[in-house]
């Protein structure tokens, strides 16, 4: 049985490809919750090649993401946008893509739909969060839809092809992966706030500096007198001085937007473990939510 | 049976963002060759699907395309990355792609491999292209597998899942896509060096001034002496002026370079023929050789 890494390092090969190889070989490798969440589940030669293909097509994505959203860094090292352009990052997106799902017709049709379903509801998630930071998105549906679209889909769709592979309870894993991606971008837009910025290795408040109104500024806008609603409104977008950051930290705390974003988050965990036997699975539930606590 | 243009939309709309729909809606609809070529093969409830998947895949690879040739027009029109910009083009091309991938999982394993094979192979035909274009490539064969690859790969797919789904003899109709997508590059290619800049709709020896060296000029540079070769190599990549224009369209006609890639285009085209019984086809070969002659 080949391991993962064989058989990720075999589909770059097969790309036969020498430019493909280096700017791959630069990319680097990331947490890979994906494939871990697959191998608690089932590990074998099948999902060893599904973890390859769902792996292959997040890293597309976050080429693809990273060129969306100007982003200089990923993961503590220089983007490839940054360091080879733009268009090589469109480019090996493109060709890591279809790569994936080339190899992804070796599978049931069931597991290629259930897949392929969830690249294109996580693309439509990416075009949702750019346009739902255009304007002050006061929905909080609206964006627990594009959150679930751009970061849950891909892990649901990987745990529920994993217990279609091991032959468990469908609906229990995909639930587990579906409110396992919502939390864990909770998670993150919660440490964007209460992060101090060397940790993070950016800008605190930096989400709400780029347009997004995360779950806790859309709690505490909720809760707010319309003279505070305004008063955050008119800080959107911007870049702000000691004091306003500041008053918007004191006004996600005495709303407690904070703690309420969290304890949605904690929510959705615990409905994700119902029905959940391995140890491994609810473990990586316990660090996401423990991620800065 | 629905129309080809019924399921196209369909598929659209099934993606359920007014967003997505309305920046398709101003696409312009282009020749559709490949459906031409599909329905001129079979006409069936499952071809009209295919074709749809095939221009769906298309109309994405032409969005990521136009981002990365940096092309304000299409089809004489405004690209979608001018007049959205560039990251909607690519949002939009990652959401059309996907959802071509999920749609081709309803086929067989057999016609999808062909298929989503064909994708990776244009979208590293793409990335050569870029590569060849950096410096003065003199290899005629790298060239001829660029656009294999780039131009020729998904008319090769197309003409060959039609001809499964019809079952006609493979390799025939195969063949038939791989000649008609190499020699319909090879005209076009000739044509951005003998039509007016007017005609076109671009600067005349406009691929020479960004970095092609296509069929033509690679057929000049084999055929000069060490002189004109380096004459010609001086002149790469260069905005060149009247009289630096007319000595290189002396040398592609003094050389027969423009004559020996017309003949090159047209050898093809007549193997593409061996076999091929539909006259609509064979009118469809013509009509590529005879584009501007």
């Amino acid at each position: 049985m080949n391991s993962f890494d064989t058989v990720l390092e075999q589909f770059i090969n097969d790309l036969n490809n020498n430019f493909v190889a280096d700017i791959y070989a630069n990319i680097p490798s990331g947490k890979r919750l994906r494939p871990k969440l697959i191998f608690n589940i089932i590990k074998n030669e099948q999902s060893i090649k599904l973890a390859a293909i769902i792996e292959l097509i997040h890293i597309s994505s976050l080429l693809h993401d990273d060129v969306i959203d100007d982003a200089l860094t990923r993961r503590n090292e220089n983007s490839i946008n940054n360091t080879y352009g733009n268009k090589t990052a469109i480019m090996l997106g493109d060709i890591l893509y279809s790569k994936a799902f080339y190899e992804l017709t070796a599978f049931d049709t069931k597991i290629a739909k259930i897949v392929s379903k969830a690249v294109s509801t996580l693309s439509i998630g990416e075009l949702e969060d750019v346009k739902l930071a255009e304007f002050f998105n006061t929905d909080k549906e609206l964006y627990l839809s594009m959150i679930y679209k751009k970061t849950a889909s891909l892990i649901e769709a990987s745990t529920h092809a994993g217990a279609i592979l091991a032959g468990h309870d469908e609906n229990i894993y995909k639930t587990y992966g579906k409110n396992l991606g919502v939390a864990f971008q909770i998670i993150d837009d919660i440490l964007d706030i209460t992060e101090n910025s060397q940790t993070l290795g950016k800008p605190a408040l930096n989400d709400f500096k780029e347009g997004k109104v995360t779950l806790p500024y859309l709690i505490a806008y909720e809760k707010s007198s319309f003279n505070t609603q305004e008063k955050l409104k008119s800080m959107y977008k911007r870049v702000l001085n000691k004091e306003e950051s500041t008053w918007v930290k004191e006004l996600l705390n005495n709303t407690n937007a904070i703690k309420d974003s969290y304890n949605y988050a904690k929510t959705l965990a615990n409905q994700a473990l119902t029905g959940i036997k391995e140890p491994k699975l609810q473990e990586i539930i316990s660090s996401i939510l423990d991620r800065d606590f």
